[in-house]
């Protein structure tokens, strides 16, 4: 699975129910949160995200409501007896307000908690199977989204093929792994006889709080799914732009020209008690538009 | 009104829909806040708070379960446009946080705060009404908790009688004050022919985070209603003094011997699902306990 589960898409002012910004992208059976807002442990707890499934937290800036929850959440941690290490990618004086908190509350933490500086474009995970990357956005301070591409992705089996051949369904993921399958005589059945090529890898990315910027563009080109910060509707075009946020009408347009598949929105102002009106403005430039509902998982 | 609302009454690891520790003491139109856990402005909305109404906040100790929604706060009021000064009392280290945060977020609060520093027992204010103190209590870290004390009581109004001397419903807080009424003739209708003396002042105590100590009672003696931690259960008494905490049974016993007329007890352990045994326990001590709920105002 590799999706990407929304605990806030609200803007700094907590309003209708709606809560600063959080999401949690699922890739391979981890969870991977993307900021972390005040309260974003509530929100694991509420939509049932595991914690201790929790291994990296990537922070695009340090503007409150998109770390205000981290001090929490690793504190949690440590006491619910988190063994693993926690590795935290943000801008630089993340690591200094962290260990600050640390030291007054006289807190060991029981795990070892790495906390990564993040200046400029970089990769910053590189697994068998998935990159993690950074890119600068245009916001009022330093601030960065965040790509998670597939590298490594699974040839599709054809299950019939798979059970004419006798291959146990334990072997299944080797299958989509590439391997071939030795029967206990010693004869092979060749990987390709029960697989296709695999589709080309997923790609999904964060675009953090940002003000309209085509410089992002080649960050996102083509990807499946992407989500843009949509602080304000069309109409508030100067006040979005002076603030270094974006319309929803700016986010479906770089989501076309970017040639995206699906395009996500979030980071609504508290001004706004609904939402449709977002969803509509963005759909009549690119229609694959969704809204970022907290507590829903969306498919990359 | 002199009332206690709870915001949030479980100790460090949110749980079972509990939050870590908030609460609002309201007088005369003034919302006090004591403690700030994460969320505190969430739970503000939920119960129809009014942020506007905070002018001090009182913050017992720096465990992060106690003030990581306090910068939150403060973001908060200022992109809602507070005009006001906000006070907040808090051990000396806060103020090197909270400016870190605004420092790095590069954020112009558009009010006047104040952080300031306790020591040691101070009175931390003291208006026309109200004398609010702080007192050590005995925490892993420095803590500290808090008195309310109503310092100039109304005087008991008699309306039969203000009625027969047909004075208008419009000046009775006036009487409460002590003030004669002088009718349109000038003649004067004396207060002490309408009003009897006033009840003593109403007390009431936060004893914030602390293991079972009597060198609290001189701070609480006899007050209408204290609120004292409860994280476990007497069955591990061991467990809550080595961590510095109370048990239910403590919390009562303690009440008993300050003879305080009403205990409110709180911080339960998120290994507890339900609360019920928590007030059985203390009861059977100390009958006049009540558990501290969310969302619950309990008048001092």
């Amino acid at each position: 699975m590799f999706a990407v589960t929304i605990l806030g898409n609200n803007s700094a002012v907590p309003a209708f129910d709606r809560h600063p910004t959080c999401q949690v992208v699922t890739y391979d059976g981890v969870n991977y949160l993307v900021d972390c807002g005040e309260g974003t442990q509530i929100q694991l707890i509420n939509y049932k995200v595991r914690r201790s499934r929790i291994s990296h937290i990537f922070i695009s800036h340090l503007h409150g409501d998109h770390y205000f929850g981290l001090a929490g959440l690793i504190n949690t941690l440590s006491l619910l007896g988190h063994q693993q290490v926690l590795h935290v990618f943000a801008p630089a004086p993340l690591r200094e307000i962290i260990e600050l908190q640390l030291k007054i509350a006289d807190t060991m933490l029981c795990y070892p908690l790495h906390i990564h500086h993040i200046t400029g474009p970089a990769t910053l995970l590189d697994t068998e199977k998935l990159t993690v990357k950074c890119f600068p956005t245009n916001h009022r301070i330093e601030c960065f989204g965040f790509s998670f591409v597939e590298k490594k992705p699974s040839r599709r089996l054809n299950p019939e093929k798979a059970k004419e051949y006798e291959i146990p369904i334990t072997f299944y993921e080797r299958l989509k792994d590439g391997e071939d399958y030795i029967r206990k005589d010693g004869s092979i059945v060749k990987n390709e006889w029960v697989t296709g090529p695999a589709d080309p890898g997923k790609r999904y990315a964060f675009c953090a709080d940002t003000k309209y910027d085509e410089s992002l563009i080649p960050h996102i080109e083509g990807f499946d799914m992407i989500y843009h910060e949509t602080t304000y509707l069309d109409n508030m075009r100067d006040k979005a732009m002076s603030r270094f946020h974006s319309t929803s009408k700016q986010a479906a347009e770089l989501a076309k020209k970017a040639g995206v598949k699906k395009l996500l929105i979030g980071h609504f102002s508290s001004k706004y008690d609904t939402l449709e009106e977002f969803e509509q403005e963005a759909r009549d430039v690119f229609p694959n538009t969704e809204l970022a509902l907290e507590g829903v998982a969306y498919n990359v």
